[in-house]
């Protein structure tokens, strides 16, 4: 049996999606037992009502821990932390932490309270500096690629990139079957001498592990090209070109809406164009690959969007539930000791 | 008279579309003598075509000076500008530094060779630790917001981005008639608190200077929001923001292009929706607005992009014009010295 935790509070469909979620994964992995953590006597009985329309078989392998309290996204992280140890997020973490059946957790809720209390709590494989927040984005040619660090390591040195792109390529390879993944560092230029201090110390170290797949530098207007399975970034820009992909591709969207309802020719082209713009939306749909993983910890953490729906919970926990069968962490061990 | 110096090479089309540009301009500013870097026998065969056209009265604000070698955008830009000090943009620059009559100059040619001899051999302004790179990109209401800085200081510091946030301000101000511009600092969260040391350090800084409108930080995603007037950043991530910014929009724009192509209805569609397209292409055309100013130079330097057609020269030739007019590396001066 492969135990997870579930965080049930912190999304915008919560708890309702995330019980929803929790069941059609058991439906889906015979292996999977789940821990629920929220305010029991609602979490019981949102699990009663999916239980009535799965079959009870299912809830057998429902445990569910009381935490009546929850981590909003507007609360400083590490006074979250800290003062709200009856949160939801914090109870799944304590179980991370003291028992040794429980692999992994799943949250969709606030992405800062999560990384410092994993990190601060959980401790980290043996050999990692710090762990790293690694989202997937979906490419243009309709595959994937992963930023890893995008936001767990702020301040950052060339060392901690190394382990990055370590800890990246075994978590691509095995929870997205990618063979051999192609390796970029996020830089200002495409030459090996480009960059700033911290880029041109962290490219030899990069390019001399030969389990690493390194294809050189990657300015980021190609991200999402489809000619890179990884990007390596200290977590400041990191997290400046998941949200800069994020906010253009929106602020684009919705001025395409926008202008289509502004004239009667343009509502009539886009009835047309119907099928291609949900097409697209579905191209660019990141929720369908799962959450954001947090490596390096001792336990598999998945971070899924606010916005999840019952689907995205599910992906969520098939990915912390595959991390754990494929020994994941015991291969980033392996590799960080060499 | 204000004189400037163009820089004939490094764009697509150049030489020809910065000679019509240059006419463009002088058409355009009575005050303006062009000396005009290229090859003389090409550059001269040009101005004579161009004065046919619009008149030889505007041949007389024309210079030509001999510059028969090009720095192209593959070269490695401190080996370049050492090596070819024959080239049309070394030429410029030397202008520049030595004549004290010639106030800016304009190149669509090879960004790092520009800003690299600019900082190298032109000088800064006084009290300025490193000149900045700033370009325009166009917002979703229609405004503009200035990124400052760009890839001129990937190795940065707080003093700096303070110092971008001033001459950032003085600039906006005096190029796009931008009163009291709204600077923010582009950061991981929008809370005072957040981010890597760096930043951390520059905040205080910057919201303690009363000649700046600090509005706090700011996440990438709302670059394009208008909310904002300057973007506050150091050149690695400036340059990821900006990067990612155009690959995104180039990339669904693609992606919306082969789709429409695909299949008849979308087709159909598309041809109902032309207009939207233009539109939303005009929207999003930031040539329109000139090109980057690296701030802090003893002379003003504009870089236009190496797409640039004479209507875009025009524009560059014009910035150069007004910052010029303005004194504005005077106002620069004063404010960097209280």
């Amino acid at each position: 049996m492969i135990r997870i935790a579930l965080d049930c509070y912190g999304g915008d469909d919560s708890p309702k999606a995330n019980v929803e979620g929790a069941f059609d994964a058991l439906k889906k992995l015979p292996e999977l037992e789940l821990i629920l953590a929220g305010d029991e006597t609602e979490i019981n009985a949102l699990v009663e009502e999916e239980a009535k329309k799965h079959g009870s078989d299912l809830k057998s392998r429902i445990t569910v821990i009381h935490a009546p309290d929850v981590i909003s996204c507007n609360e400083k992280p590490t006074d979250a932390i800290r003062q709200k140890p009856d949160s939801s997020m914090m109870k799944c973490i304590n179980l991370l932490r003291t028992d040794p059946t429980v692999s992994g957790m799943v949250s969709i809720g606030s992405t800062g309270a999560l990384i410092a209390a994993a990190t601060l709590r959980i401790g980290r494989l043996e050999g990692v500096m710090r762990p790293t927040f690694c989202p997937i984005l979906p490419t243009m040619d309709g595959g994937i690629v992963g930023i890893c660090d995008s936001g767990a390591n702020v301040d950052c040195d060339a060392y901690r990139l190394h382990q990055f792109a370590v800890m990246g390529s075994v978590y691509m390879k095995n929870a997205f079957g990618v063979e051999n993944p192609r390796v970029a560092l996020l830089n200002v230029g495409v030459e090996a001498e480009k960059g700033d201090m911290m880029r041109k110390e962290a490219y030899p170290l990069i390019a001399g592990n030969k389990n690493i797949n390194f294809v050189g530098n990657m300015e980021s207007r190609d991200l999402l090209s489809g000619k890179y399975d990884l990007v390596v970034c200290d977590g400041f820009s990191g997290n400046v070109l998941v949200k800069s992909v994020e906010g253009t591709a929106v602020s684009l969207l919705k001025k395409l809406k926008g202008g289509i309802m502004s004239k009667l020719k343009y509502k009539i082209g886009g009835l047309f164009m119907k099928g291609l713009f949900t097409e697209m939306k579905e191209t660019l749909d990141y929720q369908k690959y799962g959450g954001s993983i947090l490596l390096g910890c001792r336990k598999v953490v998945i971070k899924g969007h606010g916005s999840s729906n019952p689907v995205s919970v599910c992906k969520c926990i098939e990915q912390a539930y595959t991390a754990q069968t494929n020994n994941m962490n015991e291969q980033i061990e392996a590799l960080l000791s060499e």
